[in-house]
């Protein structure tokens, strides 16, 4: 009958009664919190690194009377959406600690939230780019677009099934409580795997374009650009592992045990 | 003092006096086993996949004298190193549960370095295609290259760290435990790193194939090998995930905690 309850609670609280807190409070919180400090940091480099590309090497954004810079917002708009607001998402879901379960869950899904229209134009943009070539491409042939696909989908499987299940659900908070607990880990096993084909689809969708714009005949002195787009990509893959180890990480490694926060 | 004894022992033998064994009977070894299936099965058709693209659309293997053909050494090649050997060398690490400890290690060994001659020989047959092509291509300029040495260079750092420190230290095994028992989470953090870094080159690499062989102007029709090579990287895909699940996930997941084998 506890564990109906247990939402209202801060993850702090419930810690410190299985008496984790004490164990944590020394050095681990301070190793934690610069990876999830670096971790912050490179969210907002991936999305400032793609915003200088388009802005600086791309000659900025428009809409379908310019199909080449229109184009520019699909890889702004995806890191944005899929890389920043999740990646921050799931970071401060962990991170707060100290706040009541509700509001955090709040945090979370608004964060997400913020990531839906980023998607859908980003991806809109794409599209339109697309028909808008002389001839027109075909739409999904390509493996960036398989990847996005399935990160899309996921995405929004993840995003129905939370908001109802974790929020919809709290209005008859006892009867749920056993089924929300069940999806809690499966929520976020499901949260952490779109969020590494999100990185693995940017990974792609930047590799493409570096070879639509120097082909297999690389510049033999370096492209200022060049460097641009693999540093995004090295930032990138460097938050996938970053990201993954700080939502999975929350225990006490010298006990070689890890908590998960499988909780409601 | 027991811990240096601790590698003599069976990974079963640790958690039944753990009390963990009993628990782990039940249903959840099944779901952990068919993870694990499905996962050798992906690591085989990764392999299979890249052989079947390599021989039947790329017309198979050669060396120097047909440099199109040498190339296809590389993808073959670095699926079978990076992706199959070392795939299976972390499964099996954490599956032969019933073995003695030192030769689940010396297993785990092997199978990486039969990587290594993989990877030398994948890694020489695209360089040497650079060398072979009119002009030549430069060195380390791409994304998919850039992503390629950090992999490397992480192979290669865990493979002399692991050998020198779980191998070599052994034969002053007291005085070396508490080292050994200190570095045994941070060689499995790289180690799953090193794993996810090589699909992501992988993928670009992939990526970047597809672009050379369609360009912008993917066929309007499906093509056979597009289809292939957008299977290969689905495939990829799934084995990051299912690995990276396997690997960490090692307990029950009803209580709401995971235990990592964080042991010598």
């Amino acid at each position: 009958m506890a564990k109906t309850k247990v939402h209202t609670r801060s993850h702090y609280e419930e810690e410190r009664e299985r008496g984790d807190a004490g164990e944590w409070a020394c050095g681990r919180w301070f190793e934690y919190a610069l990876v999830v400090a670096l971790a912050a940091l490179l969210l907002l480099a991936a999305l400032v690194l793609a915003l200088f590309w388009a802005l600086y090497y791309r000659q900025g954004f428009a809409w379908s009377d310019a199909p080449q810079r229109q184009f520019n917002l699909h890889p702004v708009l995806m890191v944005a959406g899929f890389v920043t607001f999740s990646g921050f998402s799931a970071l401060l879901f962990r991170v707060c600690r100290c706040c009541r379960r509700l509001h955090v869950k709040l945090f979370h899904m608004v964060l997400h939230a913020l990531a839906i229209p980023c998607v859908v134009v980003g991806f809109w943009a794409a599209l339109d780019w697309h028909e808008l070539q002389q001839p027109p491409l075909p739409h999904f042939h390509s493996l960036h677009s398989w990847l996005g696909l399935v990160t899309m989908g996921l995405f929004a499987l993840q995003f129905v099934v939370g908001f109802f299940s974790f929020l919809v659900l709290l209005c008859c908070e006892g009867a749920t409580a056993a089924f929300r607990a069940a999806l809690v880990p499966v929520h976020a096993a499901f949260g952490i795997t779109t969020f590494m084909l999100a990185i693995a689809t940017c990974l792609t969708g930047l590799s493409h374009k570096a070879y639509e714009l120097y082909g297999a005949f690389y510049p033999t002195s370096w492209s200022e650009e060049g460097i641009i787009i693999n540093a995004l990509a090295m930032v990138l893959v460097a938050l996938g592992i970053l990201v993954s180890y700080t939502v999975r990480r929350e225990g006490s490694r010298g006990e070689g045990k890890t908590f998960l926060s499988e909780r409601l």
